[in-house]
């Protein structure tokens, strides 16, 4: 593990660091912020999962998340959204390939060498931080936006266990229902759509849930409404009688204009799910 | 004016505007966010500005002014640096020309044309803004990083009766004694260094001081320190008795991760000089 960058923060650390990554096949980097807590002991780790075309860095500077994160004494750990490098396979679109890993392993050609988005947020990445940073992995939580708030449910009710609470801001709900979604499990897991609910927020909500609480928020006057189907979710979350907690803001939009504005809420909803026990 | 863009942030609004500048003689950007307060009368404002090689965004996304600006029901007003266009002067290095403007008039070629950022942030902008925007204009405050801090306090004291307070996060403390100053004084006001001084707020300080509270936050572990020169301005304040708050921070380093740290005492100190009256 290399060190790109180290930033004193809020009283504690927010750094940089990349790997060779053996899930996905090439060097990955991440973000971590650790509190000040941290100095004195293992604190737990809040995820956050970003969404289209970012990398680790767009939330990690305008999330405004370190603030709440040093207030509750949690770590954030801000992984990448794809794999990267010129050996990567790529598409000209901005929805497909590098910075739209749709948080799933690929099976298809040509992602599948590289694509493996999910078991490296599930597996490789918890690894390393827990050998090489003062995080407790027995009290994580989990969010994101947009496409990661996606990656943040779907990992959330497919690792029963792991998580004590989810949260997502503007989560692309329902992806095998929506453009933002489709083309990419069709491109990463193939045509057969019987293979996309176990990366549908909304199928899992109808056929598992999740066993803690979830909070979602969404803005009222976002542009990618049609795409993100919030109401398919909402439904879902309804007919299962799931404890959550839905918002649909008023005025809102898709940007970290929203996503800072909520984070407060967010970081201490958490806060609760990972102090309880 | 023209709305480049608006976007719903902690209850109020973050826009980014332009308009034909007379005074730089080109199109400028700015940036205003207006809290929720601003419905229903005129609010107080903070000025932010920025630092070298930055526009009107950067604080704008980075540096969690609106959170707290939210909470104390203030205006924040994020500038750009310097003049932009293509007829605009510039030059290779990126600490002169664009995205350099040091906040002074400029009277010497290829500057003069439209390198007026003093008269700009002083005059022009605070008379569209009173024109377009729910601000009370006699309840004013400033605050700027790096070279922005040095706009703030140099605007500060040689506009008496203008701002209520001003504030400062690793300013350039003392150009007229720095390569961060020295050589744009030179560009900008020619090489007659007894010009230099009103450009420098050490030399102010001596001077003439500010008749009312500064706040003034410096990483220890800043990389550009040495120019900086807080040790300066420091001893310029303590010499005169101005009534003044200096913090040498320690860990802390130049970058947003800093000011973002800092952000909430500032707007809180500049919240305690603007609701005094």
């Amino acid at each position: 593990m290399k060190t790109l960058s180290e930033n004193a923060c809020f009283g504690g650390t927010q750094g940089v660091y990349s790997h060779a990554s053996a899930t996905c096949n090439c060097e990955m980097t991440f973000a971590v912020f650790l509190p000040e807590e941290a100095k004195d002991g293992p604190v737990p780790v809040l995820w956050y999962l970003s969404g289209l075309t970012c990398t680790h860095e767009n939330a990690m500077t305008k999330a405004g998340a370190q603030a709440w994160a040093a207030e509750h004494g949690i770590a954030l750990v801000f992984p990448d959204t794809s794999p990267r490098g010129e050996d990567v396979a790529d598409d000209e679109a901005y929805d497909l390939g590098k910075g739209a890993g749709f948080y799933v392993n690929a099976t298809q050609d040509p992602w599948a060498p590289h694509f493996q988005m999910r078991d490296y947020i599930a597996e490789e990445l918890p690894s390393l931080l827990a050998g090489n940073f003062a995080v407790d992995i027995t009290r994580q939580a989990i969010t994101g936006h947009s496409m990661g708030g996606h990656g943040a449910l779907v990992l959330a009710m497919t690792l029963p266990g792991r998580f004590l609470s989810v949260s997502a801001f503007a989560p692309i709900a329902n992806p095998s229902k929506s453009d933002w979604g489709r083309k990419q499990l069709g491109a990463y897991v193939g045509s057969n759509e019987k293979d996309w609910g176990k990366n549908d927020a909304t199928v899992l909500m109808q056929e598992k849930g999740f066993d803690g609480p979830i909070l979602i928020d969404q803005g009222a006057q976002d542009q990618f409404l049609d795409l993100l189907r919030p109401e398919a979710l909402a439904a879902a979350i309804a007919t299962r009688r799931q404890q959550a907690i839905f918002r649909m803001q008023p005025g809102y939009d898709h940007s970290y204009f929203f996503v800072s504005t909520f984070m407060e809420d967010h970081i201490a909803f958490h806060a609760d799910a990972l102090y309880a026990g």
